[in-house]
């Protein structure tokens, strides 16, 4: 039996609950093909100094070189920003799993409109997680997302 | 005196020409700051076994965490693809100087519809580097762009 898509967003948030206990941004990410995960990261902003290394980024790299990802899907405890979202549109990853778009988010409909199928859980956990470290680490979050 | 916008080209295409004698993806970049250079990279794709870091994104991970991007320009020898044009977009970098756009190109419309000031060099010698090298090794350029 293929694995359910709450089942790897539990996947990605123990990633994002991996970086939250470490000081780093709580965002989480795995890519699954035929069902199995692939890959996964979180950010690594604070853990590595890494500008580029968003949950997605860091995830898409420990899968790996690929020949495709036509058949893959990536799960991300928080919708992904214009860079994660144009990384997903150039590698033709063709379904994208969100844990939550309360925190952050308004790149859906720029996914959707490249022919990408954006599912969103509206999981209260991913949200919660990422308010606290929000809370916590206002100045972090804000160079995350380059509103500063 | 600052440096020009083809002399910062000149260090991109160095990096490009360095990454081409590594066996690698021929494409540099420089992350310019008040007309200093504060980060440059290139591909890694073939070296480092990297399917993200293309030649701005080495670029940007190894300029560091910075507090803001508004007031610094991206060179890079050839034309960004979704993944370093989202980048680009996310980030808040204003302005991308591209070497040439004749072996890739397209999401410039994209970039500027964003408010990101483009400009093209058209450079011979970047276009030159870049062809040799996809006429060397179709298969590894195919897999950089996911035209695979």
């Amino acid at each position: 039996m293929l694995a359910s898509d709450a089942e790897f967003m539990a996947e990605a948030y123990r990633l994002a609950e991996k970086s939250f206990s470490e000081g780093g941004l709580p965002i989480g990410s795995v890519l699954v093909r035929d069902g199995k995960i692939i890959g996964g990261g979180h950010n690594q902003r604070i853990q590595r100094g890494s500008p580029i290394l968003h949950g997605e980024m860091d995830c898409i790299e420990n899968a790996g070189r690929q020949s495709t990802y036509r058949d893959t899907t990536i799960y991300t405890t928080l919708s992904p920003c214009m860079m994660c979202s144009g990384t997903i549109v150039q590698f033709k990853i063709p379904r994208v799993v969100v844990g939550e778009n309360v925190n952050f988010g308004g790149n859906e409909d720029f996914l959707r409109s490249q022919g990408v199928e954006v599912v969103v859980l509206n999981d209260p956990k991913c949200a919660a997680l990422m308010r606290r470290y929000i809370e916590l680490h206002p100045s972090e979050w804000g160079e995350d997302i380059a509103e500063t």
